[in-house]
C-alpha cells in the first residue's frame, strides 16, 4: 500500500522524518506492507514542490541552516529537494494555498484514504496558528493528518478530533509532546477502559538541563547556550525559560489525557530564572531537587493544570530526571501509577513519533482494505 | 459482540477479573462494544461448570482459601459459582477433558471469532505445563487465549505462537510478567519498526521487598512471611527466592520482546539468601542500592541473560525501584532507552492485563467483522 505523503514544514524535524523513511523502507515494506512516497513539500526557506508520482528527495549536503548554530545531532545527511519552485513561502497563506493545491491534486489518494499530512511547523504557544488551519483544511480534504508540533493539540484539541471524527479519518500527534516517548499511544492503544486521573512530569528539556547544570555551579547563560547550541532550545529560548513549552505540554497531554479544554494560557505557569540557581543548590544539600514540574489532575470543578518549581524528595522518580530526560507519571484507577521516562530524547525519536505515527494509520487503512471476512466476502461476490 | 469466555483456573487473580468484567460492563460495551459472559470455568478446588448461556456466577462470600494466611487486598467480595458439578478436578487431565468438551459445545462461538479462553492456572517454571497444553488445545478449537500464566511464554513461546499463527486467533498474556504494565502491548501497538535491542529490570517484587526490609534492618524471613501474608509471594516461596520467578520473566521477555528461545533454566540465575543483608546496608552506606537485576540482551551469537544481584548506582533508574514496584528499561535502535515503571502493581492490576487483551481482542473481531467498505459492500450485495 503506497501511503503518499504531504509535508508541511522541513525543518530539522521534518529532514530527519525523511530520512527515517529511507532507513526504515524495508521494515515498513516487509512488517506493515507500507511504501510511503512523498508527493509533496512546503518549507518557508526553499520554496515548494509537487508531484503526484513522487517528489525526487535527493540526498544532498544541505545549506547551514542559520537557525542553530550547530549541526542537529544525527548522522545521515539532511535532504534538499530537488525542483522545488523558485517561490519561497514568505507567510502562512501562502503555504496554505499551495497545500489546498496540493490537496486537490492527491484527491484519488485522499478517497483511497492513503494520503497522509505531516505537519511540522514551528510552534505557536498562544493559538496554534497556521499549524491548526493547515490540519483543518487536510482533514477536510479527507487527508490523515501527523504532526509533531505541540500548537494544536494545546491550543485546539476538541475541535480538530472532532473534525477528524467528522472526516472519518486519523489525526495523531505522538511526537508533540515527549519526543516520541509513546505517551498517547501508550493511553489509547494499551490501557482500555483505564480512566486517568492526572499526571506529573518533566517535559521541557532546556529547563531540566539548565537546573541541572546551576547544580553543579554551571551559569544559567551557559547552560541555556548549550541548549542552543545542541539544536534542544527553541529558537525563541523564552518559549522553553518562561515555562511556555511546558505550558503547552501540559495542555496538550491534560485535554487527550483528561477531556480537559484547556489552552497554554490557561496553564497556571511558572518559568526558571538565574535567580533559581540558589535555591536548587540549597535543596540538593539537603539530598533535594529542584525541577520545573508539570501537572494536572481532574478536580470535582474540571481539570486543574499548572507549571511550577517544585522541590523534590530525592526518592521521587521524577527527582532523578537528569539533563535532556522527559518523563511523565500516569495516575490512573486501575493500573494505578505508571511511570514512562525517556533517556536519550532528540530529534530521532521525535522523527520517530512520526514514524510511528504513519504506521498506525498504515497499519487502519490494511486493515479495513482487506480483512478476512470481507476477502471471503468478495470471492462469494 | 458477545464474547464466550471459558475460565480455567479461578483462584486469586481468575476472580478479581470477573469482579472487574462486572464493575467496567458498561465502559466494555459503550467503549468497545464488548459484552463478555462466562460460559465455562474449571477451578482446581471447587469443580467446574459449563453453560453455553453463561454461567451463573453468583456474589457469594467465598470459603477462606487456605493458600493465602490473609485475604487478598481488594475490596469487592470474590466469587463462587453456583451449578459447579460435584466431581473436584483432581489432575490436569480433568481439566484438560473439561476444556474439551466446554470447546466442543462453543464451536459457533469459536468460528465466529468470539470464544476466549482465560488460562490463570499455576506457575510451571519447567516445562509451563499443562498450561502450555490448554493453550495449544484452545488454539486449535479455534480460540482466542489469554493468559496470566507466565509459564506457556518463557517455555514454549515459539510453538504457541506459531499455533496461534496457524489457528489465526490471538494468544495475549499481558499479564503474565509485569503485573499489568502494558510492557508487551507496549512494543507491540506503540513501537513499531522499533527493534529491541536488550533490557533490564526488577521484576520479582517478593525479592525486591525483601532485600528493601533487609536494608532497614528487618529479618530476610520476617519479610518473607509479610510477602506471603499479603499474597504477594508465590505459595512455594523457592519460586521467588532463589530467582524462578524472575528467570522465567526474563525468558519470557526475551523470547517475545528479543527473538529469543530461552527457557527459564537457560537463563543464568542467581536468588536472594539471608546474607545479602550485610551486602545491601553496606551497599547503602555508600549510596547505592543492592538489586536483584533481570537482563537480556541481543549479542552476535544470539541472545543471552541472566537473573542476578547487582550493586547499582544511586542514580540508576532501577535503584530508586521500592518494595512491591516494578519496572523494565528497553534499550532500543529508534527510541534510546525507555523505562517503565508500575508504581503499585497487585491483583487488581494482573487482573486489569487480562481486561486489556480481552479488549484487544475485541477490538481487531469488531474491525474484522465490520469495516466500512464491508458494510458498503454488504449493502450493495
Amino acid at each position: 500500500m503506497i501511503l503518499d505523503l504531504i509535508l508541511i514544514g522541513f525543518g530539522n524535524v521534518g529532514q530527519r522524518f525523511v530520512s527515517l523513511l529511507d532507513e526504515q523502507r524495508t521494515t515498513l515494506a516487509r512488517q506493515y506492507g507500507i511504501s510511503p512516497r512523498i508527493v509533496g513539500i512546503a518549507t518557508r526557506r526553499h520554496g515548494q514542490a509537487f508531484s503526484a508520482r513522487g517528489v525526487d528527495v535527493a540526498k544532498v549536503r544541505p545549506k547551514p541552516d542559520t537557525t542553530y548554530p550547530s549541526p542537529p545531532t544525527y548522522s545521515s545527511p539532511p535532504y534538499v529537494v530537488s525542483g522545488f519552485s523558485r517561490t519561497v513561502n514568505r507567510n502562512a497563506g501562502d503555504t496554505l494555498a499551495f497545500l489546498r493545491d496540493a490537496l486537490r491534486k492527491s484527491r484519488v489518494a485522499a478517497r483511497e484514504r492513503r494520503l497522509v499530512v505531516v505537519e511540522t511547523t514551528t510552534l505557536d504557544v498562544n493559538r496554534g496558528e497556521p499549524a491548526a488551519s493547515y490540519i483543518r483544511t487536510a482533514l477536510a480534504a479527507k487527508a490523515h493528518v501527523i504532526t509533531a508540533n505541540k500548537g494544536p493539540v494545546a491550543c485546539a484539541y476538541a475541535a480538530l478530533r472532532r473534525a477528524a471524527a467528522r472526516a472519518d479519518r486519523r489525526w495523531l500527534f505522538e511526537g508533540a509532546v515527549m519526543d516520541g516517548v509513546p505517551v498517547f499511544n501508550l493511553v489509547r492503544e494499551t490501557m482500555p477502559a483505564v480512566k486517568i486521573l492526572g499526571f506529573r512530569g518533566i517535559v521541557n528539556s532546556t529547563t531540566n538541563f539548565i537546573l541541572t547544570a546551576m547544580e553543579q555551579g554551571h551559569r544559567f547563560e551557559d547552560a541555556l547556550a548549550e541548549m542552543q547550541a545542541r539544536g534542544i532550545a527553541e529558537a525563541d529560548a523564552s518559549l522553553d525559560i518562561d515555562g511556555w513549552d511546558a505550558a503547552a505540554k501540559t495542555a496538550a497531554l491534560a485535554n487527550v489525557l483528561l477531556g480537559a479544554r484547556l489552552t497554554p494560557a490557561a496553564v497556571e505557569r511558572q518559568g526558571i530564572t538565574p535567580e533559581a540557581a540558589a535555591r536548587a543548590i540549597e535543596a540538593t544539600s539537603r539530598g533535594r531537587r529542584l525541577k520545573l514540574v508539570a501537572r494536572a489532575a481532574r478536580q470535582p470543578r474540571g481539570v486543574t493544570a499548572r507549571v511550577s518549581l517544585e522541590e523534590l524528595a530525592g526518592d521521587d522518580p521524577l527527582a532523578q530526571i537528569e539533563g535532556q530526560q522527559n518523563a511523565i507519571i500516569l495516575s490512573t484507577d486501575l493500573l494505578a501509577e505508571i511511570a514512562v521516562v525517556q533517556r536519550g530524547g532528540g530529534l530521532t525519536q521525535t522523527a520517530y513519533a512520526l514514524l510511528a505515527d504513519l504506521v498506525t494509520i498504515g497499519r487502519a487503512v490494511t486493515a479495513s482494505a482487506a480483512t478476512p471476512r470481507r476477502r471471503r466476502r468478495a470471492r462469494r461476490g
